[in-house]
């Protein structure tokens, strides 16, 4: 089918204080992957350590899921917000030439409202994004505290509110749950 | 290793009526596939119909990830709510028999929060279950309204909450996305 008869693609936040967010955004991969759909996830906050999510997407997904984490560097305690400015900005340009790039149906911008709370990325360069992106493609941020902006500009927007929190109890972060 | 030196498996429910509590159950199975971790979801609501989650799950997930929909039949607009508990009944039965079978890591009941809600499976049926299952198996419960005592049995509780959800301004479900 041409661009014309295509729908348009959806504006997809998941914010909010509970986990499940980035989960989520890993479901829509998979989910987009059956119908052979090209999907991209950029990990803001994560570094290369092992993940669950990588490794199927490199085995599994045959080359329809990629995921990115750029996160490596940013330590959101910083001592140098100048030098954290900078490496978000390089992460975000990036993610923009990819999903202006035409080869994802899905994008996914992963833990980015961190990045747009602590004015690294600027919510101005998002609202850019989503109106310059090709017609048809779906794009989804996560992260909590989700500006205000972003949550006019969506189409769909789902707080994860957190109810129990596993750590409360003193559980550990669970290799095939939480990474 | 062996089973004792396994991590006691989380029982986790995403409830509430946002969009995302499927969707993060399906993440948790594509990341738990990364790590060759045997995961089963029974879909309770969801009939034949054709879904990206099943698509991918039968050819790009070697075999770890199944998908079963057992929701065929359901009206949950009934006229017979003895025939729809029966056919509840028997769905609740065949998960049951498989997640104690041994064979998976991760085990999603997806939308059996409504079957409870409706009174097709009771509430004492899953705690015994919780019980049952194998010492390191995750579980996940989803579907809106989880009971009193399903959350106080959880370790991990999102309340997945609408904030605004696409059919609100008539944009229809999309393939890819919703299914």
């Amino acid at each position: 089918m041409n661009d014309s008869e295509k729908e348009k693609g959806l504006v997809i936040v998941y914010t909010g204080d509970g986990k499940g967010k980035t989960t989520a955004a890993l479901g829509l991969l998979y989910r987009a992957s059956g119908y052979r759909m090209r999907s991209l996830m950029i990990q803001f906050m994560k570094g290369r350590m092992h993940s669950g999510e990588r490794e199927a997407a490199t085995r599994d997904s045959n080359g329809l899921v990629t995921i990115v984490p750029l996160g490596e560097g940013f330590t959101w305690e910083t001592k140098d917000a100048a030098r954290d400015r900078a490496v978000a900005q390089q992460a975000f340009e990036y993610a923009r030439s990819e999903a202006l790039s035409g080869k994802y149906d899905l994008v996914v911008l992963d833990e980015i409202n961190i990045a747009l709370r602590y004015n690294y990325i600027d919510v101005a360069q998002v609202l850019a994004l989503l109106d310059e992106r090709p017609f048809h493609q779906n794009i989804v941020l996560t992260g909590r505290n989700a500006p205000e902006a972003l949550l006019e500009r969506a189409d769909l927007v789902t707080e994860m509110k957190m109810i129990k929190h596993p750590f409360e109890k003193g559980i550990l972060a669970r290799k095939g749950v939480d990474f």
